[in-house]
């Protein structure tokens, strides 16, 4: 509990330490045993230390990339009295996004989004031949199939040369989701906080409540400011809801009382074209943009054309200071996606059919964000939503509980079984939040897609 | 509370966007108040931003820096009725240190073991002349009764140039504490972490728990060391005995589980040269190693040549790799209070006769760590401990109480009133946790010094 607490936020990060022994590993002059080393290498009977593939007598091995909605619930799911389940993943919990931004404001503690993969599913810390690996898939081998991956070491500034290793699957699942868009524009990356990761609504907390205590400093305005473009997700206003709950200045009287020195916090949303939260419908929108201005939030229209350290820069030159700057604009296929060798979706995901399977090769599935049906389905992509995701995972374990249990667990022994129906998703409706106790629901005839 | 609490972990940090201000200020094109900006500067009619003097009729104010023990207790005891209260510090928090060690391996949560300021002193936040500012003085000039301030802004990739103001005080107290003695070794402030503030639990928590979750891939080890001189301090121990219950590997099973892969993580405490703990009885300390052998620790005689990002150096030569590098060897004076223009006590802290005065200068006091009786005392500089810290900021209160009351409250009117008797500490005896639920208690015949 508390290690999973502790590591909920280590999301994407690692640590010199560890990955250094690979140096120092065969001089250690501390006693201390190898039977990891020698085990795993045994295991696999390769020159290379990893786990080897699996015999015809043992359980079946699903290797699941990603520990977000989708992965998360296909783990969930899985008949682990049939499949050994193997997650590499950077993070080793699960994010609630819906409650992330939440966080950022002390609504809610980080703990609280957080859930550990080992209590999704206890077997990766209790089956033999199960493992949580936090590590990166780096590379795939659909004909040997094997993934290689190496730990994690990015964010430290002593970081040594990662640890590399193999992974054998009998059945690999991508549920790496996606990577959040900067369309390109310059010093996004390196100013803007992102709203994806449990670390990341710390920092944005961190650098609000500094930014709250500095504008006590005499003579030192300070100003807080959200960005983001109108992008069809809840996300946003939740953020905007959020922050705005920041600027309430409750921890901070003295901004709030008139008459003494003061500082007037704005909200600033920008808005690339459209209107905010341009899924739901109209009314809504109207309502929730009367909301957000109500609450102190200034709406502003605008194309985000460079961000500087401290201020960002409009298409029509106008200068926009800033404290804290939340980039929550959508995502895009990220680059390990794009490096992938299968043939993508339209958007650039991984492309899959009906069944949710990667069709140019065995044994290879995608599911969530990083996935979308291929242009020969006649289906269109899906909108990435975490009830896509889930219920992405949910079917995907039924397929591979249904196959396993058909005597196609084992690599390349599926191609007779029956995988049953296609994966059909019914959109349930849309909600955002706007501000305490006030929201959008747009339950508009939910299509079938 | 919510802020509170998220500020607890900003300790000594800071972020650039508001210090971005002081460049942009003049044109900053959202609007928002300057209130905060003119207020300030009107206040003080210089042209410098900050607090100025105080006049006759007003509340004389008392400005102390720094929020640890003898800080945090002076604060909350000082006459709010006649004293408006005014904090320098880079944390808004009080830190209870004893049990900061237990937060390392989640056995506490942070916010458990700092408690804002806020709610020790509740004028510096509510009362129109008390104020918290998030801030490092740099330098004090005695004879215009001002310090200098700035923001701060290290630990920041991007920081600007912090943002300056002065503050004019009747009376200053120093309770700035002391800082991490690394006895010159190279390598230390780099790669070793210490255990004074909420953000170094943070971070021995996260490489710890990192070590762990990477010891389960495949042919990678991971050893944890907790390296520490022998201090006459309970922390050592607390320390080793929190990372001790890090190792016992309960989030891990595979880590404890006998025919599995498998780590054997060591702890191994360094020793200067003494026994460990060697503040206490002989027969405690035989104990207390006992104790820590038994829980897996593994106490080791050596003296630290050189810090490495992965293994120690010893004077032998010998290597010592490690996964977690904790430095707890007591405190030394910090460079700010070697850089004050006031005589000293031996060990270079700052010197204060037996009403802990600065006797060189007018309405100038230290207490805590950062203090020490001048020789001219006859007295020995007490240890660098908590109990000594609290006492001294209750009987300073006391004090200034008394001076307020007999109208001496403003600045340099203090000459003829009396001030009590001096200050005599009563040593109450000492604590030591090894492990769960034992402990050492040192109860010898207290010294009055």
């Amino acid at each position: 509990m508390a290690a999973s607490s502790l590591l909920r936020s280590l999301t994407g990060r690692g640590c010199a330490g560890p990955t250094a022994f690979s140096r120092y590993y065969r001089h250690l002059q501390y006693p201390f045993s190898t039977a990891a080393a020698a085990g795993a290498q045994g295991e696999a009977g390769w020159g290379f230390p990893g786990l080897g593939p699996t015999a015809k007598g043992e359980k079946a091995r699903v290797v699941v990339l990603g520990t977000g909605w989708a992965g998360s619930r296909l783990m969930k799911d899985l008949d682990t009295g049939g499949y050994d389940v193997v997650c590499v993943a950077p993070r080793n919990h699960m994010v609630f996004t819906p409650l992330l931004a939440s966080t950022c404001v002390g609504t809610l503690e980080f703990r609280s989004v957080a859930e550990p993969l080992a209590r999704i599913q206890p077997a990766v810390s209790k089956s033999p031949g199960s493992h949580f690996f936090l590590a990166r898939c780096t590379g795939v081998d659909p004909d040997a199939h094997t993934i290689d991956c190496e730990t994690v070491t990015d964010g430290q500034k002593d970081a040594l040369e990662p640890w590399k290793f193999k992974v054998a699957y009998d059945k690999l699942v991508f549920a790496c989701g996606a990577e959040a868009s900067t369309f390109g524009i310059h010093g996004v990356a390196d100013n803007a906080v992102f709203l994806r990761e449990v670390h990341h609504a710390q920092e944005i907390r961190r650098r609000l409540l500094l930014n709250l205590m500095l504008s006590e400093v005499p003579g030192m305005p300070a100003l807080l400011i959200c960005i983001m473009h109108a992008v069809p997700s809840a996300e946003s206003s939740r953020t905007v809801r959020g922050l705005g709950k920041g600027f309430s200045g409750r921890p901070y009287p003295r901004l709030c009382n008139a008459g003494r020195p003061r500082l007037e916090p704005g909200t600033c949303w920008l808005q690339a074209a459209n209107e905010i939260l341009s899924s739901f419908d109209v009314r809504l929108r109207q309502y929730a943009a009367k909301q957000l201005v109500k609450s102190g939030v200034r709406l502003v229209r605008g194309i985000v054309k460079d961000v500087q350290p401290n201020k960002l820069i409009l298409d029509d030159g106008e200068e926009v200071p800033y404290g804290v700057l939340v980039w929550s604009t959508g995502v895009g296929a990220s680059s390990f996606v794009k490096s992938l060798p299968f043939p993508k979706s339209p958007g650039g995901r991984i492309g899959v059919d009906e069944w949710l399977r990667v069709p140019s090769v065995q044994d290879v599935y995608a599911i969530g964000d990083c996935s979308g049906f291929l242009e020969s389905t006649g289906k269109e992509v899906l909108p990435a939503l975490a009830q896509v995701a889930e219920r992405q995972g949910k079917y995907l374990a039924q397929l591979l509980n249904r196959v396993m249990k058909a005597g196609g667990g084992h690599a390349t022994s599926a191609a007779e079984v029956d995988v049953g129906p296609p994966f059909v998703y019914k959109h349930l409706g849309s909600m955002a939040t706007v501000g305490r106790y006030k929201a959008l629901v747009d339950l508009r005839q939910s299509k079938v897609r």
